[in-house]
């Protein structure tokens, strides 16, 4: 027998789509994940597992027997948040491939800034051939702000394509072969070395505007910024300001205060902001379905849930 | 006494002034390299020495007791078919950083098509909101088009980075690890399977237009084309024609058949072209300064003039 196991989200059945196609085909014959509004009341009785990616609190009443659910998304934070205080298991999908993926991320847009992309895309916008003075990587300090599991990959696989880069992060910590720095003193002690700067701290109360107008006057002139981890972690307007007088010379930016950007943000226009769509580091399905994979059939065959967060700490 | 070097090369003024600083800076106080319009009749008649960069033959012509010329560029072909017959020695400069630069070109813009920064970049000017789905790099199969020296050390680099990598050159060749095919035959069946191609070939009579209308059909549906090596190894029309009906997703093109690209080449409006000019691996100033003092003061020292080309085969 087929087991149905119902799919939970606020995104639109063709963006589900693919997610549903990649994860039926991980799971193979024994269960099906079918979209929510396809369940029958009968199968939405009887479900005590469901797929969930940024759901409606409310479709999820709708599943009385709920045990525990599977999300696909590694920030859980939200929908944590949004749930009635209940007995209701929370997974997270932590991509084992995430710290490559952002790794991958920060090598791609440092290597954008490194060869000039944006002025050769003006240019050829303009028809006019031009070279730019390209220098050695190893001329380029890479900075990351961060050093936690992300950060520390990151700084690696930089360093392996021949960067030279430093790290700062709120306590004191070191990585083998690349200059640290600490504390508020440190992050201004970094900043003036830095032709590059990529953002890869959490959120928190101290990360908060913590590039604001001081940290970015503290940067060499002329250098360039990729944030890649929240978007609160930068003061918008002190960005804005230094882009405008060019001591800031290009942001790469792929988070924001509120996403999606507002069709309204001047970000949008910015001849020296790059705007990505908070793609740094997505699930991959392949990887994600595998996973997925194997806590349903583990719990179809055994009734074993796998590790929930804590709600009350958030992860 | 400071000798004087004239520095001959159709660049002007402004562009040259990057070249004498580093050179000059890199000389120290022995000698003095200034452009020729800046050298006395009397330091012109003196010179056994000059520095070149696409010099005009007729300026040559006004240094009579010229023994050799140290070229900037990699590249002397033309020159040494415009000069008249003479027993002109010619040094041609090697970066030695040369496959390193041309590697980490190979990967910017294969991480470009692989993390979607063309469709990225149009959204951005439409304010639109959208994730693309994201392969593992081991998912992208990207092909090196001629297996060098340069295609071999991008190769390696791309496999650094996670990608799969096979190449393909005209006749057989082994590397470690990486999936080889030769031969006409073996150019379809590699085309058939990849996802970026990298053309990295010299420029001979065979592989002239060798990436062309059949080339362009074998190529998997909705692949991409990278060409770093000379334009005309490219056929223009059939490219445009596979790029317009999507069959080739995108092109990024550094070299083209007439450099500067002419203003009115439909490459630099197509929507899915990256038109770049000629900058994937140039001569980095500093390191190639380094190599012309040492040739340089050698001779001045010890009057050895460094291994020059042969003007009839031409390298």
């Amino acid at each position: 027998m087929t087991r149905l196991i119902p799919f939970v989200t606020r995104s639109s059945r063709s963006e589900a789509e693919g997610w549903l196609a990649s994860l039926n085909s991980a799971l193979g014959p024994h269960a099906e994940i079918r979209l929510l509004a396809d369940v029958s009341k009968e199968d939405r009785q009887a479900s005590e597992l469901a797929i969930v990616a940024n759901p409606d609190p409310a479709e999820l009443l709708l599943l009385p027997n709920l045990k525990w659910v599977q999300s696909l998304w590694a920030g859980i934070e939200r929908m944590a948040a949004e749930l009635p205080a209940s007995d209701l298991k929370i997974v997270r999908l932590v991509d084992p491939k995430m710290a490559q993926t952002m790794s991958e991320a920060v090598l791609a847009w440092t290597l954008y800034l490194h060869r000039d992309m944006p002025a050769y895309a003006r240019q050829q916008a303009e028809r006019r051939w031009r070279e730019h003075e390209l220098k050695l990587p190893e001329d380029q300090t890479v900075t990351l702000l961060g050093l936690g599991h992300l950060g520390a990959a990151a700084a690696q696989r930089l360093k392996d394509n021949g960067f030279t880069v430093q790290g700062w992060s709120r306590s004191e910590k070191t990585l083998d072969g690349i200059r640290t720095f600490s504390g508020e003193a440190g992050l201004k002690q970094a900043l003036t070395t830095t032709d590059i700067a990529v953002v890869l701290m959490p959120l928190t109360s101290e990360t908060r505007g913590l590039v604001g107008k001081e940290a970015l006057a503290a940067l060499k002139p002329g250098a360039s910024l990729i944030n890649f981890a929240r978007g609160p972690v930068i003061d918008d307007s002190a960005l804005l300001e230094a882009l405008d007088t060019g001591h800031v010379k290009h942001a790469v930016l792929d988070v924001f205060a509120t996403e999606p950007l507002p069709a309204d943000h001047r970000y949008w226009t910015h001849p020296s902001v790059t705007v990505l769509p908070h793609i740094s580091a997505p699930t991959i399905k392949k990887t994600a379905s595998e996973l997925v994979k194997r806590n349903v059939t583990a719990f179809l065959n055994t009734g074993e849930i796998p590790a929930a967060i804590d709600r009350n700490r958030g992860y």
